[in-house]
């Protein structure tokens, strides 16, 4: 899009809480409308950039902000830059926002998939909840490892409570009205 | 630059040949032209995307491999990816490049900065030579480890017979004949 600005469009949530989802459908409507658009999601990051991390908290910080590297350099170049791995520590995601606003190429976004763990688990799409809860699965975020909810995100979306399209609506509006997407055109 | 196709500028050669000083004079030249260009040079990729890996040969792939796959991923949005690592191995550049071509929406330019090993002994800018000849630096490109000149590169700077303003002349003509970038109008 000539002369657009880019930003980070990092979503942040629990397992199952629809932040690829949403991202997905995010992706799909902004190559509609001609952006230039990177979905970085955690397992291909992981493939391409941290072969060899495992899941401790120290080497989960470090994909994170490999993440957040990647998503900086694209968005200060024009590109709507979107994440959407768990990122469930805030201090990680604010040091990464602080990097992008302090250089001022580009705009943070930080999109929170918000949904109650006791409904993530009681859905449990992918069985992962289930193996968790039954010490399957170490580090677990929400089940045996911490998630910390943003306290000033710019946009919640509440999966459990309405649908993609209500969610992915109301973020294009919220990013019209900062002006970093232009108004659809009928 | 609105509606331009984004390439990777991948520069290649041994240490000293005058890729990084080439890299940042286009940097500058594309920057003035407005278009939306990266440079990854080895160092900034090891300190945000591959801090922990050191000089062995496997470690050497994955460090040049992870800058190829940010290049292609910034080249596909449209950025011009500039990168300046020594990239000593055929094999790992020839596989960036199938990739970049694989994929399809960006071009791959591999552009080999050529001065004999002999001359940038002699110079030795930053007495790394020096080191590596004393058995003080292991894994020296050119010295204890291998450099693969390229075979079939796109563009070659003889960067110890010309200057870096007739190199980047001479680059930026050729990028202007394939289409990659936009006739400079006075």
């Amino acid at each position: 899009m000539p002369g657009h600005k880019g930003f980070v469009l990092w979503f942040t949530g629990l397992s199952g809480a629809g932040k690829s989802t949403l991202a997905n459908k995010l992706v799909a409507e902004f190559q509609t409308r001609g952006y230039n658009v990177e979905l970085l999601d955690g397992d291909e990051v992981r493939t391409n950039l941290s072969k060899g991390l495992g899941f401790s908290k120290e080497d989960r910080d470090t994909n994170i902000r490999r993440i957040g590297w990647v998503a900086r350099v694209l968005a200060r170049n024009g590109v709507i830059a979107i994440t959407a791995a768990i990122s469930p520590y805030a201090e990680i995601r604010n040091e990464i926002r602080a990097d992008v606003e302090k250089e001022g190429r580009a705009a943070f976004v930080e999109a929170f998939a918000c949904a109650p763990l006791e409904a993530l688990i009681e859905r449990d799409v992918k069985g992962l909840y289930k193996k968790a809860l039954a010490g399957e699965i170490a580090n677990f975020t929400g089940v045996s490892d911490p998630y910390e909810a943003p306290e000033k995100p710019e946009f919640v979306a509440y999966t459990s409570e309405e649908t993609v399209e209500q969610s992915a609506e109301r973020l294009l509006a919220y990013l019209q009205e900062q002006g970093l997407i232009f108004q659809e055109t009928a």
